[in-house]
């Protein structure tokens, strides 16, 4: 147990912060680059120590937390090689018409950091969506300093990469207050790290009820901030016929790996497949269901997560109108959630909310819909999804294109003939959907243009060139892509 | 006076929108701009009456509202062409590594619209900020229907330009609900329109009371949206020493042309003015009075507008340490603001809340601090504005690094021997400060970059290149500029 974080502390912490956010928003981009590289160092140091801590603490299995740690060590450093890039601040310049009517001023636009970034652990990314990880990095890039709250459920790992940020910060003469580590298991902590005065923005993965309660305090402060959280979903899968005529036995196989992968303990997880009754949907619901059984439990993260389980599959199969499918044929052991397919009618799904909602864990629920009217009044009838995944051949997206439009209204990744599970860390993700999948579609919370949460832009008016950012100087000693009178140059200008 | 909107009447023209919404959002950028260019030609075809008729209800002289609607035509044509050439899409290509573990498939990211967007008019620009402004140019750009709310102000104004936007809807077989144009006097129209399920985004341009609610609105639906409010500021303008003393008769001239300007009815108008105590901030002060006497006074926008100016005027001249300079020596007219400067002590402005508050119409206020220490301290106590401008010289600003980054820190468009009014209408502008002066200081309400307010991003995983939409297919057919592969190309994939 970790001694918990006081007020006094808190206000102490912050003000550190706020005189760190002062020097290290002037460090180069190259500097804060250097930094994360050695953060990355820092982490792959703590050696086995660090993975079976979270061994321990997580139940997730080595082989996953090591890929998961080089997952960590790969954003930190791609992130900073794209913040020393530069390309990310939309460098925008236009010159000046000194004879137009009034004399147009030189003009030139970057991005600057907001301040002090506040950082939530997720319980189920003790590295990539934690203390090291992508909200941490993406905060360093844009050049603000993390005051990361540690995930109670995994305290003593968060400690652990806590201490090696620290050791990083250290060796690159980081000024004091860069980064701090927060311990409260309650709600009081996390409440008066959004609500300070100094917290700029703020970062995180998890439920909707803690990411929905940190938007209404970050929003009904006297100065709103963004908080950016990302409160996962049940990422639907629509089956189109032609597709499931052809493919219903691989699709069956897909589904079900995408179910259980983790545990099925993914913010991506598929909960919900939807097909159109025909003899297609019966092979596939059937293959389902056999392959559900040949599943080996897992361990869940933590006992809370395992009892969240239970309680909300138990209420999902007990409403009216919900069929059981068929459930692992393994014995579980005590901290194992049991995999399970379900079943219902899009007439049920459709006049049932609950069932809306996400079930944590190895779990997915199969609509049936009497024809593709329905399904398309399923998809239009769907909250804010991270994703979605159509099972479509070109000629079912093309003659369905009602269905296709619905879908690609409720995601921010639209998946065609693949899993949802698996985020890749690139730049053309987009992790991040219509509320309530995340408080704020517009930014992605994987990739690099997850810098640009914790930057916002400026204009600098007629300023001489040397006083001038580096990114906006006339040479462009960056030697990065700028929009130079509305093109698109490496020029000087 | 114009009928108010019934409720029954808003339900029927959300719904209208959001069917609108789904076929208008499929058409090409390039149908998109022509709607928008034969908006503009609309506009122009209007003729006298609609400029007669804003000079009725608004008090602007001719020659302002004829360079207005100029302006506003110049947004709808630049806004349109930007549209149509498709760099605001960010378009970002990962191509797929099959051989990768796991395998990483194809992804792309581009833009899509939010849905229907609901614009408030501004009070102060009939047309550039109203009926077929800035909001409005930028929403349909993004594939988004709008709903305007009339600014009661200037309804017969608004009338007119709606009937042009839907007689241009009309030319160019826009769907039915593409644009629709609400009266209401009272607060319960606009709450109606914020809180309906099928508005998507707001835009707002006035004042802090109506942009707040708007905001709080927004944010406590069940599916929050985002409320872009841009709600004015005191745009603060530093002297610094050097600088000051080099040339503060010119600066005087300056500052009164830009307190002065439209009546002083800008959101860019600098009602704040900072010097350290000298022989150079006497002059300047002595300078700024002697100015201030010889303009003359111009009629306000409306009754309402003028006895706010007139009350936060007096509110503000009646506090503790505060002093006149002086006033124009013309006697005002009933509907005219009368152009004022008034001057307190650097620890006089620090203690009172009140001084930091907008007095909108043609005021400034001098604070003389005693020294640079408490100039830094002034600029740490500004709340977030849209503009902040330094009179300086190079060394100025070399010498007093603390000062300029702490300005730097609470503004959107940083401003250098120039005056903050004349808001260029170009990508490189930042029309959005830090919270009060804009509800979300991330995007800009001026400039083509204004159309991403509307927008959201979307990854395609894995589709055939056939099924994408044209900005992201292999032969890139719009000829962009597009990220693959982590760099900038106009080259096929």
């Amino acid at each position: 147990m970790f001694i918990e974080t006081t007020p006094e502390q808190i206000e102490k912490i912050m003000q550190d912060a706020w005189n760190a956010f002062h020097v290290y928003r002037k460090f180069s981009l190259k500097k804060r680059a250097e930094f994360m590289r050695v953060i990355a160092v820092e982490l792959e140091s703590c050696g086995d120590t660090l993975i079976h801590t979270a061994m321990s603490e997580t139940n997730l299995p080595e082989a996953r937390l090591r890929g998961e740690r080089a997952r960590t060590i790969f954003q930190l450093n791609s992130y900073g090689t794209a913040c020393e890039k530069g390309e990310w601040l939309g460098v925008c310049i236009d010159t000046a018409i000194p004879d137009k009517t009034p004399p147009k001023p030189d003009i030139r636009k970057t991005l600057v950091p907001v301040g002090p970034v506040v950082v939530f652990g997720a319980s189920n990314f003790p590295f990539a969506y934690s203390t090291a990880g992508g909200d941490t990095a993406c905060a360093f890039a844009a050049g603000c300093p993390v005051i990361v709250k540690a995930h109670p459920a995994h305290a003593a790992t968060s400690e652990i990469v806590a201490n090696a940020i620290l050791l990083a910060a250290n060796k690159c003469n980081m000024p004091k207050g860069i980064f701090a580590h927060v311990h409260g298991a309650g709600f009081e902590t996390g409440k008066e790290l959004v609500t300070h005065r100094y917290t700029k923005a703020v970062g995180f993965t998890g439920s909707y009820a803690g990411g929905k309660q940190l938007f209404d305090w970050g929003n009904q402060r006297k100065e709103p901030i963004p908080v950016f959280a990302e409160m996962g979903s049940i990422n639907p899968v629509f089956l189109l016929p032609e597709k499931l005529k052809a493919s219903a036995a691989d699709i069956a196989q897909l589904c079900v790996g995408s179910i259980t992968l983790g545990a099925g303990q993914f913010c991506t997880n598929p909960g919900l497949i939807i097909g159109i009754e025909s003899d297609a949907l019966q092979t596939f619901i059937h293959d389902l269901g056999k392959a559900i059984q040949k599943i080996l439990p897992a361990p869940m993260l933590h006992p809370g997560i395992l009892s969240a389980y239970k309680k909300n599959k138990s209420n999902a199969l007990l409403q009216e109108g919900v069929h059981l499918v068929a459930e692992s044929e393994t014995t579980v052991k005590d901290n194992e959630g049991l995999p399970t397919v379900a079943t219902a009618s899009g007439k049920t799904f459709l006049s049932n909310p609950l069932l809306h909602q996400e079930v944590f864990g190895p779990y997915s629920i199969v609509i049936r819909c009497k024809d593709m009217k329905e399904m398309v009044e399923v998809a239009k009838n769907l909250e804010g999804q991270l994703t979605s995944t159509l099972m479509a051949t070109d000629a079912d997206v093309i003659e369905n294109d009602e269905l296709v439009e619905a879908v690609k209204n409720i995601c921010g990744r639209f998946i065609l003939n693949n899993v949802p599970t698996g985020v890749e860390v690139c730049l053309s993700m987009h992790h991040g959907g219509p509320f309530p999948s995340s408080t704020d579609s517009r930014f992605t919370s994987v990739g690099a243009d997850g810098i640009k949460r914790f930057a916002r832009p400026i204009s600098f008016q007629n300023w001489s060139n040397n006083l001038l950012p580096d990114e906006l100087k006339n040479e462009n000693p960056l030697g990065i892509w700028r929009t130079v009178n509305n093109e698109l140059t490496k020029e000087v200008v």
